[in-house]
């Protein structure tokens, strides 16, 4: 069998372990940021590929990331794999009958939100489809169709991570904008799955109207037959077969198989992974721990390391047309927020909400690319107009959590670890009763904020002898606001003993934590007492985290896992 | 960027679900022969592959699996990130511990057991290369030490599972054979770097005293710098990056980067992956869900697509060749049994167990064909050895478990649901007194079984009422051994709303089980038993399935699940 030589698979290796470190890098300053993953995964790709790694050091950009011979088409179909992977995933988190629920306004917003960017794109794309970058002027109607697509299509994985983020996914606003954005991607990948069919570019078994019908036929199929087979073929494998095996297994095989299927039919292969994901991620009896498992290899290994290789495709500098991207931004953020809001004014909302509603919707992130990927493989576009929608989508991403924010102003969850420092974390405190504790923390409290401990002690242990701080399963929680702080401050002090508290369950404190707030703002100081009372849900939290942390990156790296939801406890999905 | 066309996609894509699906498939058919997995995928290759599929259908096979252009590439690439990938999870398995802890018995068979099929393979193979298949006869002796390698080297994850699946696992013979079998691997693979690195054939840049030089150096820098410098690594990654995409970023990442650093040196990448493995799988900072998450993607998904696409590489018909399969079963069985036997009965061990640990340290399972298929790409060996290596690690692979089980005699676990029929299954138990329910599953069990019924409900109520069967955590096992029983016979009853059993823990009854045993056979009477107490260990097990399966399938996928590790759980691995 052809395969790679010793030096290839060297370099195949390497390429992808670089494109794989520098996503994740890039995607944690993102995030740090408080910009969505995405964009870091997108723009380490921007810095590796021919833009700037291919400017400063061309010969050894080519090295590294070839154009031609057996590396870059590994590379190629390993990507080829992974967006596949990523549509079953981004397939697998919609739900058709949130859409139903949500009713009338998700289907207002959603159409609508599909139509006016739709003809405001379709107009002047199809008139001059030059200026626009089309790379084969003689079918501006066909060239206007993908345009429009693009400008309607939407963003749900950054959206949902938007308003979860914001904490109002479960409001109406957040939920109208999921429902909305799930019909809006629905019909935006089967508009687009056309435009490939009618461009005749993804196969020549069939010719544009056979391609059509059959895609029109497998949509109704896998959202009707194929919704249902999955959900009754689901307790079959889990019976009959070893598991988790035969469930990761089916799921691979089917999405790789659908996508063979629609590539074949003449519509790119993504289309039958996210057709068969919709059906997977609808079924009751997929368990919670399948989705998690196939949800963290996919959108931790494969996605980033498609996202970062769009990089590699373009150079953004040399094809970076100032006049199309601001076009593209304009017709693309006009039509979502504009159309979009009337849609939610329409529908009830007040001013300030519907504004929320068409902002949220404006968000592209990785659809938006997968499209603009594929037509300018497809040979649809060129590389001008690649650049200004990766740059719309890019923008539109980073800049709609900012705005939901501003016009209905919720604040992002604070976490009390912020607010330690290693003069503050103590972690193992001598055995003591618990005002000597208690005064002891804070006192080293109020010398990291700067202000003079005695009263700060005062106030603590006045308040502590009022209301006991236990709060159960071995934490409690001494705190007082304060005037002259400017910033919350906390002490965590861990015993692995415990310390005897006079609690009500009985329990000895293992974890002691200090919170000094500042007077004037009542709001931040119970929002630390939220985050402190979230990091310790589970019962045996506190013990475990003073027997293993001694130090503060310990503490850290605690909570980050506590905060993560235990995907794999055992669930049984049919139960209420 | 130089990729797959959209036919070469669907091309690519079909074949690696074709691959999966048959491995899969033939995975569950070999496990419910009770043999390795392992030896199913290997097979579904053998079929997929010329010898079967192709002879029947040369042309259609050759459309499907390409063995020339971009499809050809693109599999072998996938492969080859497969195998890293298992080695990665191979090397994870390693606890170097274990082999000190284990001492001078594991010792003695561990090198022993590498030392005697070493010598009984080196001798004849570089006295008559030709014969057993030298592609180049022109290095005797670097065949010699090739093929005495093949003879020596021992599989892992296969002696681990047969061990588990015999529940042998934690005995000192278990024991034993694991440390013994993961010194053995470790000295193996360094021994086959070696090979590889003097046969010249897995890269130019260097010599092979070079090479051979910096192979050591990065074996002992990986298992001691290497091993450290990790173990510090991961809490930093885990309190600086998100979870798990930091941890699953840096394990992949790592992995090729290792891989792509020993293919360069001039041994193979799967080297550096397994060296990898073995620090990543030491740390005692890596947390169970991340490891569970790796093992599940790699061993259901990876592994299979590797093991199943070996079948692809050779004629198994052609190239079969009955003196060589037959002396190298002879010298590898017979080095490796006396070899591992005798050094565990000079250990202290008995015969008969003395001998379980030679039949343990027989199987070769996949690690055997990894290596072949390495020798084979490399042009080290022909078909024909190459095939009588993968026919004699299968053999061995498949009869380590029978012959271990016959000299030592331990039984596998029974589960009651083998003994539940869809008569025997009451979804739905009407409201009633506990005698009742008693009563009317104990005539469903009778009737099943072909005894009569009166007997029977006469005996389990008796038993009933001298000993209330609630077990706690709502769960009640009425149950008494029959005269005339050929088997047991068990009945499942549900009840949503709980019946009052008087237990202890005053909670409702959701699940009864009826077992009626026969009375000949004490000990299967209690394995039923046992099988039920373990299948409900967690508290919230029966009401669980009570409210959620309406049929036997739904019972089945509903133990399978309870049946596995709870993976997910918060753990935090440095807690005793």
């Amino acid at each position: 069998m052809q395969g790679l030589s010793p030096h290839e698979v060297s370099n195949f290796f390497f390429a992808v372990a670089v494109l794989l470190i520098a996503a994740r890098a890039a995607a944690e300053v993102a995030q740090w940021l408080r910009q969505p993953g995405v964009v870091g995964e997108i723009l380490a790709g921007v810095v590796l590929g021919p833009t700037v790694f291919g400017t400063l050091a061309p010969e050894l950009q080519a090295r590294v990331f070839p154009s031609e011979g057996s590396v870059a088409i590994a590379l190629n179909s390993l990507g080829t794999l992974a967006i596949a992977l990523f549509l079953l995933v981004a397939g697998m988190e919609i739900d058709l009958s949130a859409v139903w629920r949500q009713g009338k306004a998700a289907l207002r917003v959603g159409l609508i939100g599909i139509i006016v960017p739709f003809a405001l794109g379709f107009v002047p794309a199809s008139l001059t489809p030059d200026w626009f970058g089309a790379a084969d002027e003689s079918k501006p109607m066909l060239f206007g169709l993908f345009f429009a697509t693009a400008m309607a299509i939407t963003a749900l994985p950054v959206i949902a991570k938007i308003l979860f983020d914001l904490k109002i996914f479960h409001t109406d606003v957040g939920v109208t904008i999921i429902s909305a954005a799930i019909l809006n991607d629905l019909a935006g990948w089967i508009i687009f799955a056309f435009v490939l069919s009618l461009m005749g570019v993804a196969s020549h078994t069939f010719t544009p109207a056979v391609t059509a019908t059959l895609t029109i036929f497998f949509t109704i199929f896998m959202l009707t037959v194929g919704r249902w087979a999955v959900n009754r073929a689901l307790p079959w494998i889990q019976a009959h077969t070893q598991w988790p095996a035969g469930i990761l297994a089916f799921a691979l095989s089917m999405t790789l198989l659908m996508g063979a299927l629609t590539e074949w039919v003449g519509v790119h292969a993504i289309f039958g992974a996210f057709l068969f994901g919709i059906a997977l991620g609808d079924s009751t009896h997929l368990r919670r721990r399948t989705r998690t498992t196939i949800d963290q290899f996919v959108s931790f290994i494969f996605a980033p390391i498609f996202f970062a290789s769009i990089g590699l495709q373009a150079n953004f500098v040399e094809s970076f047309n100032l006049p199309l991207v601001l076009v593209v931004l304009l017709i693309a953020s006009m039509g979502k927020v504009l159309g979009c809001s009337a849609a939610a004014r329409g529908a009830g909302f007040g001013s300030r909400e519907s504004l929320a509603v068409g902002f949220g919707m404006n968000a592209r992130g990785a659809m938006e690319i997968v499209l603009g990927l594929l037509a300018l493989q497809a040979g649809i576009i060129g590389e001008e107009l690649f650049v200004a929608l990766v740059i719309m989508a890019l923008l539109t991403s980073m800049t709609s959590g900012t705005l939901i924010q501003y016009v209905i102003g919720h604040k992002r969850q604070v976490s009390f670890i912020k607010f330690v420092s290693s003069k503050t974390f103590m972690p193992i405190l001598e055995p003591g009763d618990r005002f000597e504790v208690t005064r002891l923390l804070t006192v080293a409290a109020a010398e990291a904020a700067g202000v003079s401990a005695d009263p700060a002690v005062a106030s603590v242990l006045t308040r502590e002898r009022l209301f006991n701080s236990s709060m159960g399963n071995g934490i409690a929680i001494p705190h007082a606001r304060l005037p002259g702080l400017k910033q919350p401050v906390v002490a965590v002090g861990l015993s692995r003993d415990g310390i005897n508290w006079e609690s009500r369950d009985n329990l000895p404190v293992h974890v002691v934590i200090v919170v000094l707030a500042p007077d004037d703002n009542p709001s931040l100081h119970l929002s630390v007492l939220g985050s402190v009372a979230r990091a310790f849900r589970r019962p045996q939290a506190a013990p475990s985290l003073a027997s293993t942390a001694s130090n503060l990156t310990e503490l850290r790296a605690f909570l980050r896992v506590e905060s993560t939801p235990h995907a794999g406890e055992p669930d049984h999905a049919s139960l209420p």
